[in-house]
């Protein structure tokens, strides 16, 4: 289903931008276990709007309210729906666009798919505002994992030409959750220096630029996954793709596997220093034949620049069938990399937690 | 299910590298749609082993039986089950292995999943020799896809730093399947003999080498998909990983995107020289919010060196947990990339034929 | 899923009797289609406690708050999402079975299942209330099914051993409607005081009694369906066993084709005064193979007692591990197979609206 | 899909009644189980046609070859594939009926979804002959099932008006399994000779007898199965009806819970003699609220009588638009039932397994 992923952990998004209201539905959570709101809310902080001069300036309060599936701190063991108003919906900035199609948003191709009777106004269900939900359920994910010793992390790698530097081999828990306590989710304070720099030379020429993220999970049980068409990589690439602007995903070394020799891509076994069994290098990204082998799962993911820009644009008149200009008024995220980094994170945890629920 | 995919059209494949004998099940086709087995045969020799100095030199017809779904040339309306004969497979190659994972070979994952239980002789069920029935169903999806007027190619994009051009944005049906035609499936054949180069330069170290597959599909009706996870990237991406190898996929300009501003990585509209509507680039691959917007859909993946190679390589013995030196026996492909380019078109089609079937 | 069920159309439902709120999620729904609260709010009422001496008192308004996928009237093309919120709960009346499970409940199976750490105040998830926003979403279903000439309807055929008349064998649509606008869903207005006097009787007794409904469905188009795992029993059948207290279903003649020879049972074909082709029996109930035939679908129901009954029972203490003696206090519906009739149009509804999404 | 079902493991069914061979594919197995052939082979033998003189005379030896998933007696861990050639196809008897479809068969619905497309020599797809390869999957469950200490037994409860007694409400294993190891599967031997004379009665006058099939399972663990839509109930009526000729399903005491006070269909709970927590009846069929409770799951399915029969019956010709009478040559079964009981098993068991899987 479009706006529903998982198999035994079901997560289940609704709402339009401009509409009533937004949620989540998590269907298959274990019962009876402590999940704390305050953690959650600081975590969907770390995507939430208008937290910066990098962010857009819509402010929402974003707090959902659990309908059910939690009482008294703990889950039931029954459908979890959480639910978020909308509050500051100004329909105004976008009804004119009704006819001219914003170049690479999804107007043009919801107009084709839903013959122009879908309710667009904001971007509607395709709307970047749809990852809250996705990180209440992310971030009630997140908790679970972490009382089983799972823990995802994820930074901004690169913002335009700005690079930070990769997550260690092995990186500790504090290391690979510190990007995500800072107000830049960077490993290297002075990425964040280099990417807000271009974040604002883009905002400056009412332009917007894009970004890579890395994402890795510790503690992963060796032996996860399964072969061909249900592996850790299928499963993990069918849900990123559902996170609005990205454009590519690369587990290990990904596309720079391609220019390898096997003896230089390839994993040597040896014994590490616990006494397990660990690979040399992490090219593979943890996965082999889509089945984990205990090392950190490592991905990257490509995030294209916020398709909505101040500059004029040229499109197409639904009605006139003539070729317009536009120039998008309100303003708009120059750059949406790093407020992706928790959504990233957030579906993450969701196809783990479903992963982990079949064993 | 781990060895199928599919909504509405399920393709299920089943078999062991020396089992007795491998092959496909396709639920969902439709009925009474005329069905080469020349141009079937035709499509799966470009995948086959020993076809070239190039690959690997085990000999196997791979011609399936089909046992049902097809009568007197036609689809039948039920399930098509096609099976293959292993008749080729000299598993004393590889015994000597089952102690010694090969470093990127699912071997020390499936040993961990299935605790030493699963049959992994040549692979098992991750063998490579899998992609035949893969591209029997493949096969069969094109042929239907063709005689709806959409159209799949597929060329060897690079091998190690040998590059091959990209499709133009806007090829002809022609020009799209022309490297498929080829002893070497690439557009410009000054860039085979580069390939070429790179990969007997890879032999002749006992190594092998990685490359990268660029996909096009043509005709696809716009304002097919549908958003968030289940669009065309979620679900081509979720079955490409299918594929063995695979460690990266990218739609449009993907990775690229990221270093770009919204200016650059933006499609603006326009009217073409048909008076349809179109866009002047191609960055999103023909795909806006998950669903297709007329353009080629196009796509990148990378594909890993193959992982068995004739130098010594350091791994471990799983029974006296030390470590030892591998070095694998036999003679095996020293780069896969180029016999991977019709298992991309047949996945490819496959997903495309299932998401129709939800038109 | 537990609590979500559908291909195309998918329903997920959420919520616990005593929690926050109830409600439900429609994905896949078309665009654009009308859809009038007050028609959906009048078949609600229809399921409503308090309606009538024969239901339970516990007065709520069941009215649902729309949050998203309607907008000024009309389908957005997105998740619908509806919620309802829990305003008379006495939790203090259940409170004390948790240690002594009601019999025939699922509060054993629900303490077993999840160790007793589930929220089971009131029945939890299990309750009957949750039928509610299967109403909603089935109320919808109905009305874009009825834009379609599709009309689904139901009556209640049996209350202990008094009998209602069945359908005619091919009703037009206000004979299959006509049940659901009266009071009492029955055919013959006399059934229902025999019926009513069967579920006095039990009231008076502090006792309970079952009953059976037989639900028809007009103006399918022939050839819906598919063979073996996927026909219209199969997925019928799969969802209604999911309305609490169905213990049994039949299509057409059901377990007496059992007792017939195949010259009776068969349904001969025949050309019918429209000149179409029809069947001059409907002991296959319109469905042959899985697959619809044109005739009406029909299929029939057993409900079973309420098992919340005020006279005292025997039961086990879960703590103690003796026999004890439970007296359940409150009031409770001494029949709710009335209540059930647009509870089995409403999952009809639904499943039919997904096996058309697939045409 | 059509012709698959399960989620964890998953059954797919192909072939056609005149193709070259039917078979199934099982994914989803674990690894390292044994898994007798002779075993099995014991087990079909239950279906086998011909086996005596109330079968059909159609001699196959349906004697499957196993491809894949199965060395050295034990499951490889990856999809398992059987085969069955088609040996004894007289497609002369059919041939004729293209035009007059027979009642109550699927010629004529299977006609109208696929436009006549569709290869239904003998049935195509629908026919009964499908059974077998689900008996070969359905086999291999079973002893994966005994292994675990799970017994699933069914016998002839009806042929017509003669009944067998039911099982035990708590049978022991030998109890369960006597049926099935005798020539004809009833519980009390002289319930045999009545039910073989209803058969031989309906034989005499080419015409065909339906009857009814209890089945139960023992041993399964409690807390089993999933509310609503994923219960117990759910699970296994949706498979059930996959079984060509079933027309209803119920559980425990089913249709007659309708005609029950509370008090009467309640179970209520106690010590048994084991000092284990059981119900003193089993009304419930060892399910509530979908999840098994530890006492026996017990279920009844009703099967019509053979549709093929030698008595002239009215139908239509399709092409001419007039009503004909049709004699349908060859012999048939005049009873499909004593059959149809080793396939109720055989489902069931895989829908048990399935579900364990998810355990």
């Amino acid at each position: 289903m479009a706006s529903t992923f998982g198999e035994r952990v079901q997560v289940s998004v609704f709402g339009e931008s401009h509409g009533g209201g937004i949620g989540v539905v998590i269907d298959g959570l274990p019962a009876g276990v402590p999940i704390s709101e305050e953690t959650l809310y600081t975590f969907m902080a770390r995507r939430k709007p208008g937290g910066s001069p990098f962010s857009t300036p819509r402010k929402e309060s974003d707090r959902p309210t659990i309908l059910s599936g939690l009482y008294e701190g703990h889950t039931t063991g029954f459908p979890l729906c959480a639910t978020i108003g909308n509050t500051d919906t100004r329909s105004g900035d976008y009804k004119a666009l009704a006819d001219l199609p914003r170049p690479s948003h999804a107007d043009y191709t919801a107009y084709l798919k839903w013959c122009g009777q879908a309710d667009m106004r904001g971007g509607g269900h395709f709307s970047g505002r749809l990852t809250a939900p996705l990180c209440v359920a992310g971030g009630i994910a997140l908790q679970i994992l972490a009382q089983k010793g799972i823990f995802i992390g994820a930074h901004l790698q690169s913002v335009g030409s700005a690079q930070d530097i990769p997550y260690p081999m092995r990186p500790d828990v504090d290391t690979l959750l510190a990007p995500g306590k800072k107000a830049f989710p960077v490993c290297d304070d002075t990425a964040a220096d280099a990417m807000q720099a271009e974040i604002k030379a883009a905002a400056k020429e009412r332009d917007s630029v894009g970004g890579t993220i890395e994402c890795m999970i510790l503690g992963l049980p060796a032996g996860l996954g399964d072969p061909m068409f249900d592996g850790m990589e299928n499963r993990i690439a069918g849900a990123i793709f559902g996170v609005p602007a990205i454009k590519g995903i690369e587990f290990g070394s990904g596309f720079a596997c391609a220019a390898m020799r096997g003896s230089q891509c390839n994993d040597p076994f040896c014994i590490d220093e616990n006494g397990d069994i660990a690979t040399k290098t992490n090219h593979s990204g943890g996965i082999q034949g889509g089945i984990t082998n205990g090392m950190p799962l490592r991905f990257r993911v490509a995030v294209k620049p916020t398709p909505s820009i101040g500059k004029p644009q040229q499109t197409v008149s639904l009605s006139k069938h003539t070729e317009e200009t536009l120039v998008i008024q309100g303003r708009h995220d120059p750059c949406i990399a790093h407020r992706a980094v928790p959504v990233i994170e957030a579906v993450t945890a969701l196809v783990i937690l479903d992963m982990l629920a079949e064993l």
